[in-house]
């Protein structure tokens, strides 16, 4: 008998029916004698209709207020969920971040989890009780809310599992498992019974939607097994542990891409060496997360950097920079829209020199020009028009033969 | 320049358009150089639509998951609000009721605010800033999330206007002031400019549904003027103060009148003076709110008791006192729905004996039938049936010529 910390995506919480379904998922695993933390989102659409609330007062509403606002959503969700349970005749009690003991550091928007207290909820479930926390919500030491950003709840549910030393994380989506590649757009994407760390953590970053990758960081280091599985079907999931031997000879393990992406270029920076700490300094400061950075210098002229953002960053990227344009010392700021990333990702490449090259190649037969290019131990990742994002995804997925693989058995 | 406290009601910010008008209000306020504090209600039907969802999983949701559910309707409102505060151009900053130190009793559904700590509040104030404070909520020591029931963003409002003392209280309504009976369904009934504590203390225990009466005794108690005014029209109010020497002479200065009443009778007392206490102590402890009481002896039979309530608690009334049959020592439990309440008030009642007379005299005229009584010094209420109701108030409103008289300049 162990501690299983389960967390479900807003989708699965979408509606009265699907909250049951969730309450039934629960007391399945608590029936198996385990006790049971369970971490939810807010329900279906909820977070976007707060958004266009508060966007409809303000384009750029107040991080602080917006905190305040789409924290209710997982607060509605837990208190739904948690009647459920105690409908179906088992002792449920329901949690705030705040109250779940969850502090954060003091940036709204965009937290990290600091520590959790563990008192409370571990008295609660030496009682028996299962315990319901509100995803993607923290505080501060001062009792600020806070949120954790985009997949915040991901990261809620592996934290509670490394403070709580849950023998297991499941995070129950929308999606069977982790995949190749996106199997709503890519031909011939399949399911993977395993997969690394590190693998996962690549993919998570490179936009494959599935696990926060700030989820994946912290179970990591904790080494905490995450399940990703299906909240509406039976079928067994993903693991993602630390030691995968079966597939770990694949060069290619899966392609991930990412739409909605801007390149910024800032010129004429007068004093190069400074002026690049400075600016990553100031957006890190704003939690204005940067991608992939170029820099180029060409001889004698003035040097310049460019950098990939979320285009939902844009805005707040200009305004930092350009209130800072004196200290940072630069002439001009361009950018380019409507940019998409598409990267390959497999653990195999450390051995396989020559990965990059033959990625670029298939692009090129295909006649997708590649803007950007970043690269790790295991992955490649290039920045080209939104608009080749699916096909340069799809072929690259048929290129390196990730359809062509037979799954193994499933966990 | 003092500090004035400002409620708004659901309707008040029931939508964005609305929530920019409160904020125009505040505004106004601030410009004539007070310090504001703004508490507010969840908008619009917000708060039935959750109860609505919590019903749909379960009848009888469990209280402590209803706190969490409702509150946080306000809390929407709080960021919508501030971030309106902050578009044209104010420092503003909003607050939960737990974030405001708000503490309260455990209970939930209905619990008692014991204590505010003002330090943060204070201090955000000094430096210039509008506070947003969310109503209707509190924390107990515990850090549980309680909701102060009914009207509970009116007692939120009048309790922060004593713990920081303020010079006024506004509560801002869709009505423009406190009439002398409700004008959607009285003819003739009129703004009055000015009430004293007391008789806006019966008519807002009376149903008159303006004001909530734990609200209107925290202001008497801690001498807070109270001022009910529309944040639609821009009317003067009626201020709620000790001393009021205008209308004093008037007897009845009110008509007031609440729908949904049960009259639960419990007979077969065993031994009935320690069943009396045993009782109401049992429904106290349960939150549950417990009106008009009479207990009827014929010569040497067991004794019994007959109460009203509001319908809302029927369930609560009859699960509880079952559940402690044989402590309380009773035989059986009879009720009748479908009855109302309606009263007359006015504090020259204490100087005229034979008003009560001439009440029962105008209903009988009408033929109305009175199933019970209850008086007070400044009060008498009748229990009658509902379809009875609004024509009860008419007679009663007609027949102690509240339309006739005329209406004090305002204030």
């Amino acid at each position: 008998m162990g501690l299983i910390v389960q967390k479900f995506g807003g989708t699965s919480v979408g509606d009265i029916d699907r909250i049951f379904n969730v309450a039934n998922r629960v007391i399945e695993e608590k029936k198996r004698g385990n006790d049971v933390v369970v971490v939810v989102s807010a329900m279906g659409k909820t977070t976007d209709q707060l958004v266009q609330l508060a966007k409809a007062i303000d384009d750029h509403p107040p991080k602080r207020e917006m905190d305040m606002l789409l924290s209710t959503g997982e607060q509605v969700t837990i208190s739904l969920l948690t009647t459920a349970l105690i409908k179906k005749g088992f002792e449920a009690i329901s949690f705030t971040g705040w109250q779940a003991g969850i502090q954060t550091e003091k940036l709204h928007g965009n937290a990290r989890i600091l520590n959790i207290e563990t008192k409370k909820l571990s008295s609660l479930l030496e009682e028996g009780k299962i315990v319901v926390v509100a995803g993607f919500q923290g505080v501060t030491e001062d009792g600020e809310i806070t949120t954790l950003g985009r997949g915040g709840s991901d990261t809620t549910a592996v934290a509670l599992a490394a403070a709580l030393k849950a023998e297991r994380c499941d995070i129950y989506t929308d999606v069977t498992g982790v995949f190749t590649s996106d199997p709503r757009y890519i031909k011939g994407a399949r399911k993977l019974s395993s997969i690394s760390y590190d693998e996962m953590l690549e993919l998570a970053n490179l936009g494959a939607g599935v696990l926060h990758p700030r989820a994946v960081e912290f179970a990591k280091n904790y080494s905490i097994p995450l399940v990703v599985r299906s909240s509406m079907e039976r079928e067994n999931g993903t693991i993602i542990e630390e030691e995968i031997s079966m597939e770990q000879n694949l060069v290619v393990r899966g392609v991930a891409f990412e739409d909605d992406i801007t390149r910024i270029t800032v010129e004429g920076l007068k004093d190069e060496i400074n002026s690049l700490s400075s600016i990553f300094g100031v957006l890190a400061d704003h939690g204005i997360n940067v991608d992939i950075i170029i820099q180029s210098r060409i001889h004698d002229q003035t040097g310049s950097v460019s950098f990939s953002i979320k285009t939902d960053d844009l805005h707040d990227t200009i305004h930092v920079l350009e209130r800072n344009k004196e200290k940072l010392g630069f002439d001009s700021i361009t950018y380019e829209e409507g940019l998409a990333k598409v990267s390959i990702v497999g653990s195999g490449m450390i051995s396989n020199p020559g990965v990059a090259a033959e990625m670029f190649a298939i692009l090129a037969e295909n006649h997708i020009s590649v803007k950007m290019v970043s690269t790790s131990e295991i992955k490649v990742s290039t920045v080209i028009d939104q608009k080749d994002m699916e096909k340069a995804a799809q072929v690259l997925h048929d290129g390196f033969g990730l359809a062509q693989q037979k799954t193994k058995a499933t966990i």
